[in-house]
């Protein structure tokens, strides 16, 4: 596989391998083993679904007890909805890896990916275990971003370099997911690492906002996965001085590369979304608070009316106008309300602007890239939240995906 | 147009005409008027998308005022979305209807469905109104019935025939609707007569109680409409004793048949959902109170993702269960959750059930009509909402719509 395309900063210490284990697919990668440096700060956040998948509750269970020194990641079998035979492979699958590094099990943290349901096929992922750790090396990561992928058309990888301490750090991450994509907390599967050093309970607090403003900010369907992991492991290797303060100014670099880095990954997976033919940014203005700008935004991002709307580039500006009466924000003033579809300016004082044209209209909802602005006249709170459209190739891949 | 393939029973002093007012459609009707006996008790509901259409806004002032004598519904453009403009035309529309029968205007109550966001042809329907007078009659409902629709394929028409003091009284109604269909408090257009004598504080309890248990608790895309409207006359031509005690027998009469005729249109509505090829009863039982139930409900009813494997025939029940997951039931646990399709256990502990097959799975999801019941194991509270299938026609008519 030519992975020679995909730029990225490899992190040093950082060693990843990819293989092909057969655990559903044939002829292609669907296993990775990431090796972290001893002394790497780890942090994650994971899904909120109920049913979280067996890995989730592994990973959150021995991340909470020890630094983790390795990620171990299958694409096809998402171990989830799988009971208690699923907590009994995945540890299986960790203790495997601890035998032959020699390290305890908790310090392994489990990932899956892929159909719900069904049991993972452990003694194929042991099996793949020894090539693993012979082939892992700093520059593994364009293959492992392909080996993580289900529905994914593209790899997802990023690299961003800033300055911390007067040297230059980097932060490089991948991620997966092209379907139940409506993450609360994290997503489906993103793994990231910087070689700064940085204080375990900041970097779990700088991880959440970036997360909480990009991964936690899209949705494709709606659906949250019972798999969503983001995890990052801060090596030290630049030999800074451990970032702790989160008012200093190297705190404000991490931060901002953090930010940059989960945007332009979460980025990647709504232009990737299953069937998606449109990146969709809907931003809410001039809400009371968040929670209502959140709302209004998903409930626009959820209609299915305004996704094969946008699917069709049929300025329907009736349906946003729709979702937003019903997104159940009390004494909503709808005549303060405005919508815009990219600049132009479709609705105000309860109807249609006056200057409005349908061929305005026609031009933006052409573009591949639409943004939809609504100004609620209530306040100064705001949101954004990227979607893409509802084609008929979302159903044709979600009818056809186990079949 | 053949209507005669319509059963139903007329209801004695309301009249109905249907005609072909050129409002979008060409050489079909689109415009129906019906007329009401005088002294007619009247109650409705309607929608509470805060975008409501302006026919809404007039016809629930008109009503809190007034006895009404005339409803005037006209297919093909909701006068949504419409501003001051759309609420002059609604008025303009009562005008002419009582300018020509001699009525005051607020006696007249209006209502559209269709495209949201045009100006309502107001000389069109003015033009059309002689004729609908003059043609009006009791045999009126099913060419009514089929002047409503829009992306509907068929009309929706009920009678029932119930015994009120010992005499038999008639309950019909038409009702439209086939996308933007997840009502909130009634669903788009449903129209209802009977000949008992009821009280009007007491039919709008009972209309409130059945759209509650039937129009809604169903749902299509989520996408709550802005012109949903439930409408009921009862005449009192049957010359009962006014029925106002809500706990004797003639209510309890009353209120069965009203449940059965709502019940049998709101499942009509799913049935000719916009590109549904199947029936989906889901029934939530075991939860802690009702509120939770409708939560989990919807939550499976509104998943793309089960929604496309409900269209695909494919018992793919870790998307049920990740919809269960993730409809955010604080301290749900997951191992007291049970999931049935039909009869068949799927679910339990966590996980597949032991003695389910995807032979049986399969058996199931192959019928036009299948039932997913889901037992929290936390109370006793249960809640049924119907849905539908997501299929690549829903896609397409939805794409297509104003082109």
């Amino acid at each position: 596989m030519d992975t020679q395309d995909l730029p990225f900063v490899p992190v040093s210490g950082v060693r990843l391998a990819a293989a092909a284990a057969g655990i559903r697919y044939r002829d292609r990668d669907d296993l990775v083993l990431v090796e972290l440096p001893e002394g790497a700060a780890c942090a994650a956040t994971f899904t909120r679904n109920a049913f979280c998948a067996a890995p989730v509750t592994l990973a959150r269970s021995h991340l909470a007890r020890t630094t983790p020194r390795w990620w171990l990641i299958n694409a096809g079998n998402a171990n989830a909805g799988t009971g208690e035979q699923g907590l009994a492979d995945a540890r299986a699958s960790c203790e495997a890896v601890a035998g032959l590094t020699g390290v305890p099990a908790d310090q392994v943290l489990p990932f899956s990916t892929g159909v719900i349901g069904e049991h993972l096929p452990v003694e194929r992922i042991i099996a793949a275990l020894p090539g693993l750790l012979a082939n892992r090396g700093e520059a593994g990561w364009p293959r492992a971003a392909r080996a993580i992928m289900t529905t994914d058309t593209q790899p997802k990888l990023v690299s961003h370099r800033f300055e911390i301490a007067g040297r230059i750090a980097t932060l490089t991450g991948m991620a997966k997911g092209a379907g139940m994509i409506c993450p609360d907390m994290a997503t489906l599967l993103a793994f990231l690492a910087t070689d700064a050093s940085v204080d375990r309970h900041l970097l779990q607090e700088l991880l959440r906002e970036a997360v909480d403003a990009s991964f936690n900010a899209i949705t494709v369907d709606g659906d949250t996965s019972t798999n969503d992991s983001c995890v990052i492991a801060a090596t030290g290797a630049l030999g800074n001085p451990a970032i702790a303060d989160g008012d200093s100014a190297d705190a404000a670099a991490l931060r901002s590369a953090l930010h940059a880095v989960c945007l332009e990954l979460a980025t990647a997976i709504v232009r990737d979304a299953e069937g998606a033919t449109k990146l969709v940014r809907i931003c809410i203005e001039d809400a009371h608070d968040s929670e209502e700008a959140r709302r209004v935004a998903y409930t626009i991002a959820h209609s299915p009316l305004v996704k094969t709307a946008l699917f069709a580039s049929d300025p329907n500006w009736g349906r946003i106008l729709a979702a937003v009466g019903r997104a159940g924000l009390a004494d909503l003033a709808i005549e303060r309300v405005r919508i815009w579809l990219g600049d132009v300016l479709i609705v105000e004082a309860g109807g249609r602007a006056p200057d409005y044209t349908e061929s305005a209209g026609v031009t933006v909802m052409r573009g591949p890239e639409i943004l939809i602005r609504v100004a609620l006249g209530r306040g100064r709170a705001r949101t954004q939240v990227l979607t893409c459209d509802l084609s008929d190739d979302y159903v044709r891949i979600n009818a056809e995906y186990r079949t």
